[in-house]
């Protein structure tokens, strides 16, 4: 853990995500990796299977953020040429790499060594392989890019595998509060609070179709004390509200 | 129906999806939508509430699709500030759109008219709004751009209320074959159809933990005979890589 700032950025790669076909469910597993890490996701670009939209969105975050995972098109298809976009964006060449073809012939035995599997041993020069526990095609880390599978259980298990040589940043602390009232009745007094505590991130989420109305405020900072302080002032600050409303109600019933 | 292709660029805007505490469904919901629209969906962003970020996600993608949606940040709260950052994005002003007020004030009755509640009736200088069933709250559509509620029942609703005033593309039709093999087996012959038929986009998906390797093969056109075509050669390929496949299984069972 360091004072630094990590941040990261996530590239999602497949027409299947983008034509509703699949449901993306690796942008919340990564999310919260990256939260529990101490890592700040702050973009995700979803993309198609195509050579120039994958090379822009790697190359666009890649200079913004302290990493930049991608999920997707590193199977053994035609359509899967992550590898290929992201050896282009770095500028170097796509070899078969020979442990990963060691890992894949190992693991296929009795199958027939096709190009197209041969495909998924294609790793960018310079880049390092990432193995996984369910999988035996790597994915790859070359410069702050790190290259993933978009099958969503060999996805967490290279996340795993990747963890701990991933710095972690300051570690993001959060508190709830929950309020019987309605986010237009908080807005107010919230926003108040969050100019007094720049350093304590203030949201509110509506929490809907549950027979009244409700809104959960979270807060989130680095520094433990300031999000106590801040908790407490909010929580009063619902109760306050709370309790004006209260009185408005029996004041509406007694007429 | 036209024979123009008509695509659409999403921004998905929300701290809580980057940090993982809300799972995105919009992205999956959106895609739907547009596909059944005959409209392409070629890109995603997933920004946090940050000014800058919104501003240039909104301003990137309405320069490259014909429309871009956008989901969350449109409530009472100080987070909330799509409105500002799309008004900045098109330089216009952002006042009480009289309508909007109206809109609120008649589903609050009872409520106090806070300045945080008003902030929803802020609409863009040239917009028009996007009502929906479930919300009094509107979004609002400026240029090429429509501004919708994170809430995902508020979503769907504002995306049925735009969908007739849509201009839909060619519809793309699709067809499935299912293969009882890897898709290291197909890959080969596939990229071969695939150069064959560059009319027909198709793309191929393992089908993990049921037991045996499986593949789905998905082709999509929006020529109903091309589609065909390309569709009895694909499973005509999958016949003859299975039956290759039965074939060396039965050697092997008889050494």
């Amino acid at each position: 853990m360091s004072n630094e700032q990590v941040t990261a950025g996530l590239v999602v790669i497949g027409d299947e995500i983008l034509s509703g076909r699949t449901k993306d469910v690796n942008i919340g597993a990564t999310a919260e990796f990256c939260t529990d890490l101490g890592i700040e996701l702050q973009e995700v670009r979803v993309v198609s299977d195509d050579m120039d939209a994958i090379v822009e969105a790697v190359n666009a975050l890649r200079a913004r953020y302290s990493y930049v995972f991608t999920t997707g098109g590193i199977g053994p298809t035609h359509d899967d040429i992550t590898a290929d976009a992201v050896a282009r964006a770095f500028g170097v060449d796509l070899p078969i790499h020979p442990v990963a073809r060691e890992m894949l012939m190992s693991r296929w035995k009795d199958l027939e060594v096709t190009p197209a599997r041969l495909r998924m041993a294609r790793i960018p020069e310079g880049a390092e392989l990432v193995t996984n526990a369910v999988s035996a095609a790597p994915g790859f880390w070359i410069g702050n890019v790190i290259v993933m599978a978009g099958v969503p259980v060999i996805m967490r298990a290279m996340l795993e595998s990747v963890a701990p040589r991933l710095k972690g940043g300051r570690k993001v602390l959060s508190a709830a509060v929950d309020a019987a009232v309605g986010e237009g009745d908080l807005g107010d007094p919230l926003a108040a609070l969050q100019d007094e505590f720049p350093d304590v991130k203030m949201g509110s989420y509506p929490q809907m179709g549950q027979g009244q109305v409700r809104t959960q405020l979270v807060l989130r900072s680095t520094d433990a004390e300031r999000l106590a302080a801040a908790t407490a002032r909010v929580e009063a600050m619902v109760a306050a509200v709370q309790h004006k409303r209260d009185i408005g109600q029996s004041r509406k019933e007694k007429q």
